[in-house]
């Protein structure tokens, strides 16, 4: 088993869909993540809060065996803020506001005790940020980034950078369109393959997730729910699992990260069960094993033979 | 092996994507079906066509084994003619024109011939047809039906009534969810089970399709292609390629199932691949195969062991 380092944000967040909502509740990509990630490896989160973050969150995360030294408290700042509604159809959704209060002058700091982490998950901050951190990272490591539509239009450079140092870049399917400029995947995945990564997740929402490199492509339907609640913080508890299960097993074949991503399909599953972390927080290591289980049954098929004349 | 009936459109279209255009190009749901099964399974096929319909496409199906004793030739009657325009992400498309002609006067007839048929495909027509066509079936024979969001606006109770007496029901995500009410596909496909099919499939277009039944839930990603030529028929095809199997192994159970939708998702594939009929025809039995094994390849992924505390 290894560390698992995770940067990115730490939020209070107001979610509304047409099913009910809920007001600061927490979030943020680093949270969601280390949730997920803790419940098969240890983490070292690094972000930022402001006063306002509940002291309970840190303290469950703390029970959870996620080691705070790189989480900065702003004793008078405010939280990250982000609030939100979803459509009827819990997948397009619309912001209605951001404040970036604590989280406007973030500027990753590793602890030394971190430096040395075998896997890393950069969850979506500015490029920028995500540079300086790998630049803080001492030895081999394996590294997952995640980014937005913002940093795309913006600050391409700085990303491709980034992109360009990873393991494995994780985009929805919308992002890596837009980044790669074309409207099909397969080839989408190739171009942003070009641009250094040696492996890419597309992550697909309810319609599961693929992962891809120059001689790979694997394909997984999502976690079939009745319910979904709040998909907020989803792709941040896939990218989570997945970055857990290399971590436990140390060790990032391309049949571990088949494997990988299946985990991350079964934790996301979980995480939208329930607004803000609430479904992650109900979901143990037998519920995710089930999970990954009734996921293997739901893609097999036996062979078709059929006389080649 | 079995004969399968399939009943619906025969048509001409003028298809125009951003990679470039076909005009009266050879097309309609029973066509493309008939095509894709007829790799597999003889077809006796029902439909209507005018003077203006090539005789080089019928003379196509003869060579391919599909009987025409049920498809109507109207000499002085022009054939149903559909026009539309693909956006740039070849999914969503525009009609630009629709002119039913002979196919306005459609009424199924079976030759006597056709009665027996132990599998049979209603593609996409009123539904009142659909019915007329299964009062005309003698014997048992498992049925599969496409529509359209036509006919669940306008023509529901008709509709239900083919439901109620069909064994698969075929229907597009958007689909669905139009008829069960719902964004969630998980409950949407519940509810059209309750309306008596004991399958439904939902075709996802570029994302894959799911099988579902009380006790059922398959889902299998679409085969990946770098290029998409024409995305019509493709629903079409996977009918065709689907029940083509059932009928080739003459059996139609859960696991048979999963593997006709693996076949039909193959038969897509190719279809999409060229415009009109062109993808489909340069498909053979062995590419098929090959394709079938890419995506069984595709989905494994090996148990994930969690220690369980």
């Amino acid at each position: 088993m290894s560390e698992v380092l995770i940067v990115g944000s730490m939020a209070l967040d107001s979610v509304k869909t047409p099913f009910g909502q809920a007001d600061r509740t927490v979030g943020g990509a680093a949270v969601y993540a280390a949730t997920a990630t803790s419940l098969l490896a240890p983490v070292r989160l690094v972000g930022v809060v402001g006063g306002d973050f509940p002291r309970e969150a840190l303290d469950f995360l703390e029970g959870r065996g996620v080691d705070l030294a790189g989480v900065e408290l702003v004793p008078d700042g405010k939280s990250f803020y982000w609030s939100g509604v979803y459509d009827y159809d819990m997948t397009d959704r619309e912001t209605l506001d951001t404040q970036l209060n604590v989280f406007a002058d973030f500027d990753p700091k590793l602890p030394e005790s971190y430096r040395q982490s075998r896997y890393c998950f950069l969850a979506n901050i500015q490029p920028q940020l995500q540079l300086s951190v790998l630049e803080q990272i001492e030895g081999p490591c394996f590294v997952m980034c995640d980014t937005m539509n913002l940093w795309i239009e913006t600050e391409r450079e700085a990303l491709e950078q980034v992109l360009a140092r990873v393991d494995l870049a994780l985009l929805n399917d919308a992002e890596i369109r837009q980044l790669a400029d074309t409207p099909n995947l397969a080839q989408a995945a190739g171009r942003v393959l070009d641009l250094g990564p040696k492996f890419v997740v597309i992550k697909k929402g309810e319609y599961g997730a693929a992962l891809l490199s120059r001689d790979e492509h694997f394909g997984i339907p999502s976690y079939p729910l009745p319910d979904v609640v709040d998909p907020t913080g989803a792709g941040d508890s896939f990218a989570g699992g997945m970055i857990g299960l290399l971590a436990l097993e140390d060790s990032c074949t391309t049949r571990d990260l088949r494997r990988a991503v299946a985990l991350g399909t079964a934790a996301a599953s979980a995480s939208v069960e329930g607004f803000g972390l609430e479904g992650l927080k109900s979901l143990d290591v037998g519920e995710l094993h089930r999970r990954c289980e009734t996921l293997r049954e739901m893609v097999q098929f036996e062979p078709i033979q059929l006389e080649l004349t």
